[in-house]
């Protein structure tokens, strides 16, 4: 029996985006603009591969999806305020993401900013939201403090800030594995091993998946890089080679796109030999593994 | 025996400088500036009220100041957020702040932005490891949601959101007091409370402490827009009735300068009568309630 990862997928999907519907603050109340900013920018179609991570890791040690929907909705909102400040003018000055106009461009600048400081904010009070089935209540003060180192000066945050930093410099390769595991691998990580830490696995089992995740991160990445340079705005909705206009540092800018695409299988295989000792609870998270290598967008 | 508010407060301050220097990530450590950028709103000089209240709250229910200091910090790092993104070009627009230029006008819109969030996520990281010396460590859980409840859409940025829409129009009272409370109170009485909490407060102490809080913060917010009125740039380090030519909805704008002094006085003796049954060990709250109307900047 193989594991069917498109029905997998979309059940997830379903389930993650009725629970952002639920925990987004509604339109009809005020603030009216700030929540309309907010559920412009997180219910966008999207992936929802941070959210499928978290509950992929809250499986792979028996926990159910249920029981972390909070978190994993908490993950999505990280991830929707990076966008939303990473395309502000004073940062990648992007007018569209996906086809669609960026934050800013719709609900203004000053907006912007705070609908983002608001889904960070928010996050928080998600994963401190988490209590309910919960093994152990002490978990959540050690997935607080994961999510906010991943997310912040020594995760995602200053990931952004030497990517920026970079831009138009001749930066060495260790300046783009800082930023590749940074900006995008940390919270990646992050995310199975929320899931897996408050569905209550064991030191063990939480540092396999975090082995595991961290890999899956750093090909994450170093596919967005390849997909900027093929990709096309039909299927990204941004202009492809946007990366290479921008200077930005890229895999293929430093290895080409063949052995960037080398690169990222092998970083899928070894997620894969990570993921080994947890059997056939970890089959969800290989198939995403999967999925992050084979997708087109 | 009366009590000298001078020495707490110095004392206090003392204490949380130091703890604020420690936790705040080191200049020497990439990524360089966004740490400088960090420190530099963060250590500049302050009154550290919300990081005092925190400790005078944990105090009210018998706790110590080092058992919550990290919260303490946390505290003071959301408002040093709040100011840096508030200043920012498409919000206030504001060059100086207390005599000094704000972040962006030394380290740059794009590090400002960064700054503010990689502060917000820290504040979180820092409450997740108030672990040490707790009575209750679900406490951690409930206090990380009190804080995100107080800063985010329902608290602080709701009412920065509301404040900025305000502006040049002629809103009711009712949205003068909304900005109020969510702007600026909800972060004064959660500081009061996150200590309380962590502290090991009775569900009862609590909710006194919430009530004189909520009390508090209106009479802060009301006396910074008399100072902002009355007071001169060497006082308060920015150009005096900046609200009135921005059109802010301010108290005094509303109700005259004299009935805000009495209404900020009333608050004070409401914020007291609300501490009368905790004795002698909520002296600090009180003192610190006394000292909330007497500045002068």
């Amino acid at each position: 029996m193989t594991f069917d990862l498109k029905s997998y997928l979309d059940a997830r999907r379903t389930l993650v985006d009725a629970a952002l519907d639920r925990v987004l603050p509604s339109e009809d109340l005020v603030p009216v603009n700030l929540h309309r900013a907010m559920r412009y920018s997180v219910l966008a179609p999207g992936k929802r591969l941070r959210p499928t991570l978290v509950i992929a890791g809250a499986e792979a040690v028996g926990g159910a999806a249920e029981s972390v929907l909070d978190t994993a909705c908490a993950l999505e909102l990280i991830h929707a305020y990076s966008l939303i400040h990473d395309d502000l003018p004073a940062m990648d000055d992007d007018d569209y993401r996906r086809g669609r106009l960026t934050n800013h461009k719709v609900f203004g600048e000053a907006m912007a900013i705070l609908a983002g400081d608001a889904l960070l904010t928010l996050a928080f009070r998600l994963i401190a939201n988490n209590t309910a089935r919960l093994p152990d209540p002490r978990a959540i003060a050690r997935v607080v403090a994961e999510v906010a180192d991943a997310a912040g000066t020594d995760g995602m945050v200053g990931g952004q800030v030497v990517d920026i930093e970079s831009e138009g410099k001749d930066v060495g390769t260790d300046t783009l594995e800082y930023i590749h595991r940074h900006k995008t691998a940390a919270l990646i990580r992050v995310s199975l091993t929320a899931g897996a830490t408050l569905a209550g696995g064991g030191a063990e089992q939480v540092a396999t998946i975090r082995r595991a995740g961290e890999a899956l991160g750093l090909a994450f990445q170093i596919v967005d890089d390849i997909l900027d340079v093929e990709g096309n705005l039909a299927e990204l909705g941004k202009t492809a080679g946007s990366d290479v206009r921008k200077k930005k540092a890229t895999y293929p800018a430093y290895h080409g796109l063949e052995a960037s695409k080398r690169q990222a299988s092998m970083l899928i295989g070894e997620t894969k030999r990570y993921l080994e000792p947890l059997g056939p609870s970890a089959e969800p998270i290989r198939a995403l593994a999967d999925f992050v290598l084979e997708r087109r967008s």
